[in-house]
């Protein structure tokens, strides 16, 4: 399908669902920007579980967004349990702000819902010139280290900068060993995970999606990875006040109330310190590129590099749309 | 040795070296609180590396340390290729003033060398109820995913937070698979390393420490831990001013200059968007704590609990001192 067509389909869709104008263009947006980058678990996979929230009353479609702030770098969000897409593009937005005000910006939001990629939020204050630090916690799918019992999301820890080029370096990366959304996918398509990211409920190793699913996943790197996504939680649960330690709901399984998902965002000016932040990563970027290679790789790539290829690509491309997608968008564009 | 015997003649060997008495203070403070940790390769083991370098003039005994005040939260400090203690001891105590006026410190170091643990400075920050991060950047240690030579280093990524009790979260975790240190404790020790951690020069793995260091180490989770130490690399190095992608020089082999490695320290309040931090923390660490644990693990700890017992433990006992450091001492204190 057409990107235009089918953002004129989701947009028709949020709006059924309640969403103003505004918001519905944001979250079409967003779920349509995970399509292009390839990022299939977080696009139109959970457009069903966005309505159905919106449905049975956990996700707001008519939020009344407090914005409160704490300085001119600081300020806190209570997004009210709307569609994380609308919390995030609040949350960046001023973060944005405050940052080309003071140098720094420091925003946390408390009564969020999943948003989606972190990348996409550090994207947009990167193509303002700044970096970004972000922080969120998920419904919980990782073991702390020596536990059997999942209680951390994937929390990814995001990080965005500008190259001094149009491709920015965005990481973004899952502090499990797989993404949740892929396990989804995987247990929709009735397809295999690999071996050695997740445990069953009983503490095997499986490559069963829905064994998983009801397991626990494996955090990269033993301790230190469960450390981080520690962090994570404190980061974007714990300082935000938001749910944390495993409270934050699971969007598909559990509609007993809003997800209270937290967010952290950090953004500052590159410049701060110095006066040619740009010549410098550039230097950084093009010193590592062409480092000697281990035999079989072709390029070394910096993170987000991958991403904006697979996006520039698909751009160019109707999107495609598996048989249970177009399934939804029948079922929901009544 | 005693810990009071033992400090003593470090601030002599110190000053001897050309150091202050505060500066004397500071490094003996840093290299004892590194031993009583359990943190050996970043205690005594340093010790003649350091003074080494201020005999070769790339450690700069006499600084003159220069700090710029970019806003009230945001400070940059030239340290004047003065040894890395005394660099982040003043970095960490702007970052703490910074946070206490405003909320949020940000401190970027430049002209700095080896500062020991960051941990050791996220403590202090601790201390004073704040929450802390800190980058720094290192020698080269870990190759980027997908080259064969080494450019980032151990690059760790450290966040402390108050606990609401006295022993503080504190996460202070490398980006590579193994602690450089460790493998330079092995190699003077003619101990091997685990497999799986380092590959030698032409990219087989090895447990021989001597050809590790001549090798690359394997960063923590693939790709991932590649792109986190990226990130450090271009947060403590691009950002402030310090060498980066590699330029970062081993302290013990290159003594053709100054390091000039780099540090970026964030701290803020915990009770900036909501009112119990302390209650919230206490909380989530006690849920988490109580999990259901994996057969054999009879507790589930924090990052910083195991730390801060190994303190208590050795602060009651002497210091245990190796042939070698004997040997330094010896020959450092004349």
């Amino acid at each position: 399908m057409k990107v235009k067509k089918l953002k004129f389909i989701l947009k028709k869709i949020f709006n059924k669902y309640g969403l103003n104008d505004n918001h519905a263009n944001i979250s079409s947006e967003a779920l349509i920007n995970a399509e292009l980058v390839g990022a299939h678990s977080h696009g139109l996979s959970r457009l069903k579980m966005y309505c159905d929230r919106i449905d049975k009353k956990v996700i707001n479609p008519k939020p009344k967004i407090k914005i409160k702030k704490i300085s001119h770098s600081i300020s806190h969000i209570d997004a009210d349990n709307c569609i994380g897409f609308v919390a995030a593009d609040v949350g960046i937005n001023i973060a944005i702000k405050n940052a080309r005000k003071t140098g720094i910006g420091f925003v946390g939001v408390k009564n969020s819902g999943h948003y989606g990629l972190s990348g996409y939020y550090a994207e947009r204050a990167v193509k303002k010139g700044l970096i970004a630090m972000i922080f969120t916690n998920a419904p919980p799918a990782i073991a702390p280290h020596g536990s059997l019992k999942s209680v951390f999301g994937t929390n990814p820890i995001c990080f965005g900068s500008p190259t001094g080029s149009k491709i920015p370096f965005i990481l973004d990366t899952s502090m499990s060993m797989i993404n949740r959304g892929k396990i989804r996918v995987a247990a929709r398509n009735n397809k295999k995970i690999p071996n050695g990211v997740a445990l069953d409920k009983f503490g095997n190793l499986t490559n069963n999606p829905l064994k998983a699913l009801a397991g626990v996943q494996l955090p990269i790197a033993s301790y230190r990875g469960s450390g981080l996504a520690w962090m994570v939680d404190i980061l974007s649960g714990v300082l935000t006040g938001s749910n944390h330690a495993g409270k934050v709901k699971d969007p598909f399984d559990d509609f007993t109330g809003p997800q209270n998902v937290g967010h952290l965002f950090i953004t500052f000016k590159t410049n701060l310190f110095i006066k040619n932040y740009n010549n410098r990563i550039k230097e950084n970027l093009r010193i590592i590129k062409n480092l000697p290679k281990i035999k079989g790789v072709k390029k070394i790539l910096y993170p987000g590099q991958n991403k904006y290829k697979r996006f520039v690509m698909n751009s160019k491309k109707e999107i495609k749309l598996s048989k249970t997608i177009k399934k939804d968008l029948k079922f929901l564009n009544v």
